[in-house]
Formats: structure tokens, sequence, C-alpha cells
């Protein structure tokens, strides 16, 4: 059976985390604008993960005679006391941000969408949200301006990046390691498998 | 202030994570014996990761005038009720061990040593284990059949690699990521930051 699987996004440390786990795709992103309403981290990310999905496979060729072609839609946020915090703006920012987060418990939700399509026929559609609880150390501020002028947190959700230097400012996590990262791969395996 | 970090293992994934945060190392293995009494995890892997690190900091040169010099010793084990799973001898092993892991949680060790010598005086000596919970969801044996021979777990405690293929036999830990890895960067960043 020929089968597809189509990330749609283009961050890089999603692309490690498919490969990591030998999972063959191909990357598609489309530059749908990412207007919601919702105002839940949950809802947020599932709504965003579809929105990425939708927007590639309704532009995908399908003529390219695949049976079965998967489209992975995810949106990862951090939210501390149910306050998203995205990306920072610039470096005063990041260095807000994690003089919140230092000290203190936050979570990590990444949505997750998965259109399922045989041929150019929409057959399943599976969208979740997983949340990881993240506990980081104490840190003073002087170390938090030494790790923002790094360069690593301004691209990412809540900045700071557990799979680099940011991992030195986690004590611990309960809940899936990779959803942090940007992924939850055990249960993108589990949920694609079914289909291929 | 010159200073010199030693790393006594030659783990490639406790090499990739000190380089992950940034710290220079150099790395010098002993042939030491591992010959023990313990059998309580904790108390094994503390015990090892001595031994690691005194074998190594015994045979070194001094001479070479450096102020602060640490060596780190390391031993990773996974225990499940309270039996210590090593590395698999060989591929049968390898399956025997992940069919008592899947579906069910076990503990993931390490122990750190740290030894801390001012020119050749030991000065200073930290030694701690830490514990992560790890869920692993359930799994035919057909399936981890065929992890098994895509041959990632034959040197690995446990017989398995979080970080590498083995990241879908995982649903949740509850603990420090790094710490199942091999070596748990965030406290042992904190630790040699004060002799630095």
């Amino acid at each position: 059976m020929l089968s597809k699987i189509i990330l749609a996004s283009k961050s890089p440390r999603r692309k490690e985390l498919l490969t990591q786990i030998g999972i063959e795709y191909e990357c598609i992103v489309s530059d749908a604008e990412e207007i919601i309403s919702e105002t839940e981290p949950d809802k947020v990310v599932c709504r965003l993960s579809e929105e990425k999905a939708m927007a590639v496979a309704e532009n995908f060729d399908f003529s390219a005679v695949e049976d079965i072609v998967i489209f992975i839609g995810a949106d990862t946020v951090v939210a501390r006391n149910g306050k998203i915090l995205g990306k920072p703006v610039d470096e005063d920012d990041a260095v807000n941000m994690l003089m919140e987060l230092q000290g203190n418990e936050h979570q990590v939700y990444t949505g997750v969408c998965l259109l399922v399509y045989k041929e150019d026929k929409l057959i399943d559609r599976i969208s979740f949200a997983e949340c990881t609880r993240v506990f980081m150390y104490e840190a003073a501020e002087e170390d938090i301006r030494v790790y923002v002028e790094s360069g690593e947190p301004m691209d990412k959700a809540g900045a700071y990046g557990i799979q680099g230097l940011g991992a030195v400012l986690v004590e611990k996590i309960d809940g899936d390691y990779n959803n942090v990262v940007g992924l939850p791969i055990g249960r993108i395996n589990r949920e694609i498998k079914k289909y291929l």
C-alpha cells in the first residue's frame, strides 16, 4: 500500500522527532493566518493545529496517486496560571517570561490534528491536545539573561528549549517529554499506525 | 580561574548531554572492574559511579596545573519491582526485558559522583542517585521484536533508548528526562557551577 505522511509544520524540532522514530514524511507548510477566538490553552492548540493541517490538505495535489495520505498539524503553547505564553517578541519579553516560569510549575500543551485521506476523500480526523507539566528550578535574573543572550529562546513558546541549553532550567516533568519539544510522537505513532 | 571537567564515561549519550548544555569537558575512562555488593538500585548506581570517577581521578596527572578539576562518574540502571535490569545479553534477553516493561511503570536510576579537586587535593565529593518513573504503552511482542532487530536496545540498560526509536514505547515520565538518557544534567550543572 502506498501511503504518505505530510507534516504541516516547518519546525526543525518536529522534523527531528519524526526522523528520530523512523517515520518518512514530506514537509509542506501553508501561510494561513492564525486567527482564532479560543482562549483556553488546550482549545487554542487544537484549533491552530487543525487550521495548519487543513490549509495544507486543501491545496494538496491528490492526483499523484497515493492510497492513504495523513496530514499532521501541530501547535505548542506554554501556559502558566491559565495564561498563554507564546514566542517572546524581544529579549526583555523572554526574560520576563522566564522570570515567571522559574521556581514554578507550568504546562506545555501541544495540539495535534491528523487528517487522514484515502485518495482525495477525508476518511478520518483525529484531534487532541496533550499536556505535560514542567517544573523549573529557581533561577537568578542574571543567569536567565545569559541564557536569553544565547538566542535560543527567541523562536520558542515560553522562551526556552528543553532540548537545548534550556535543559538546565528544568528540574522535572510529568508527562510526555517530546510533547514539550513540540510533538507527542508516541501517541502520534500509535494513531497513524492504524492507517499504514 | 582555570578549571577542567573530566567525564569518566564513554557513553555517547552522556557526552551529547554535556555538549547540549555547553559544558566543555574531556573524556577519560578507566577499565576498572565493576564489582559491588549492593543490590538496591539507588545504592548500586551510586557505588558504580563513585568507582568510575575514582578510578580516573587516581590515575590523573594533576601536574598540568589546573586550579579546579571535577571528575564526573555516572551509572544508569532500570528497575522493575525492585529487580535491576542491566544491558541485555542478546536479542531474546532484550525482548524478555521489554515484554516485562511494556504496559507497566518502571524506574530509571542514574547515580552521579562528582569528585572535586583543587590542584591534586580532593576538596569535595558529591554523590547522589536520581530516579525517574517511566510509564510504557502496552506493546505486542511482534512490535517489540521489530524494535529489538533495529539493534538499538543492545547497549542500553533496560533494552531501550528513550532518545531514539524507543521513544514510541514511552507514554509518559515523572522526573528528569535526561536522567533516563543517562545524565541528570540540570542537577549536575547546578552542582558544578558552585566550583567554576
